[in-house]
């Protein structure tokens, strides 16, 4: 059982990592790099490194990280449950158990397809590897946003005897032949008590199940029982979240959305859940 | 009229200036390195810059600093008064004008000296250059507890007619003919109405005036109004004290004392402050 599962690998998740190191926590952190990071040609306000590229940036990082013993995976986390106690991660078909959780999984304003929330778990699933037994033999539609999708897709069509792909995405991709892709904007699900429709814009699809997979998941959906506002985790100034042993921190506790705001949260929640694990409340 | 003022040169109060530069705010940064850094054999846990010296950090943060067109004053700040609309920042023998205000000076927990924010004003002072005129030709105590004091009990007795100077520091001094070095420790002062005398462990001095000379003053007479919480500012997420257009950062706000919630801190209190100066209430 790790110490603390640290959920999103940018700068607050990283800054999380080495910090509970350095207090001696068995840490694991699940995600890729910063996608948002890689992507800013030059930072100007991060303390001591004076107009880095994102790019350098992240490779400090890593470099930081990588000096930790803090294991990493590149899994999805699609669900964390509060357990009693402790918490269970399920990270595609893994699943992890962790005495405490920091969310720092940045903030995504995708929106969702209409009712989607609604019917999760009733059709719609965030996780291909874990369901796909469900549907075996049987038609399943996969709403791609990024390449993972594809991998999923290809899996999805091993087990269902037919899989339409509705793609979101401008990966390449390379499908088995009961694949079929559909170029097309989902709209929304429809169904009686179980999802049995998507509706796209200019046509629609009949499945037995839905798969949506993408970079982020909900929070509410994430980590059921969370307290948010909108896109966001509501944290203290301890970085707490409403539940006990749950800490957040970086973009995803709101704006603005800057690395050394994100460092000094990831910092702050990491000593927090220090505290947490000691026994110590404050 | 500086937008804003940051009071300490921390890693907090950097941070601060870094930002509110690039968002093209006017800036002063009151205030020297800090003690507590250079003295840091090694920083574990400020990402990006790994097991990095207290000293090369100090060194890299004012490069970074030295980039911005932030004005930089070693004078001590002794308090900011609310001018309604304004502040007025009395540093030494200056005055000078900011529409806000970031608080960015570390945490400090010496003792005052009892009664000595009872007498504050009334025969107690914190800054010689400001209220010498008030004692020419008199008596007057200097409890000196760094560098500057020796410095400022040298300019009372150009004054003066006589300095007696109560050491609490090790620093070397050369004083002129009519200072009296005294080596005791100052417990209390006394009087009715205005300070009269300093009780010290063993013996006493009468005195017209009394200046207490150290590196950092407590928050209630620094910021009269604020609302602080022992030895810290109370903020709120943002950064936002109980008083319009204060801001606080670091150490000052609280546990834990580390750079990176520092430096973060530092970034979340420029832009609270950019959004005050915008006249955009959050």
């Amino acid at each position: 059982m790790y110490d603390i599962a640290i959920i999103g690998k940018g700068p607050a998740g990283i800054s999380a990592a080495i910090t509970a190191h350095a207090r001696n926590k068995k840490v694991i952190v699940f995600g890729g790099d910063s996608k948002k990071l890689l992507l800013s040609p030059s930072i100007p306000n991060y303390p001591g490194l004076m107009e880095i590229k994102g790019t350098e940036f992240v490779k400090r990082l890593n470099e930081h990280l990588a000096s930790t013993d803090a294991v990493l995976s590149k899994k999805m986390v699609t669900a964390v449950y509060s357990m009693g106690g402790y918490f269970a991660i399920q990270a595609q078909n893994d699943m992890i158990e962790a005495k405490s959780v920091i969310i720092a999984t940045g903030v995504d304003f995708k929106k969702s397809i209409e009712n989607e929330d609604t019917f999760l778990g009733m059709g719609v699933s965030y996780c291909a590897t874990c369901d796909a037994p469900l549907y075996r033999g049987k038609t399943v539609a996969v709403v791609g946003y990024n390449k993972e999708s594809i991998e999923e897709a290809n899996f999805l069509s091993e087990v269902c005897s037919k899989v339409y792909f509705i793609s979101m995405t401008r990966e390449p991709y390379n499908f088995n032949e009961n694949v079929e892709v559909i170029k097309d904007i989902p709209v929304k699900f429809e169904g009686h008590m179980h999802a049995q429709k998507l509706i796209l814009k200019n046509t629609e699809v009949v499945a037995d199940g839905f798969f949506v997979i993408k970079d982020s998941y909900p929070l509410t959906s994430l980590v059921p029982g969370l307290d948010v506002d909108g896109p966001h985790v509501v944290v203290n100034r301890a970085m707490e979240t409403n539940m006990k042993g749950v800490f957040a921190a970086g973009d995803v506790t709101g704006r603005p959305y800057q690395n050394a705001k994100a460092v000094g949260e990831g910092q702050v929640a990491a000593l927090s859940a220090v505290d947490f694990l000691n026994g110590r409340d404050k």
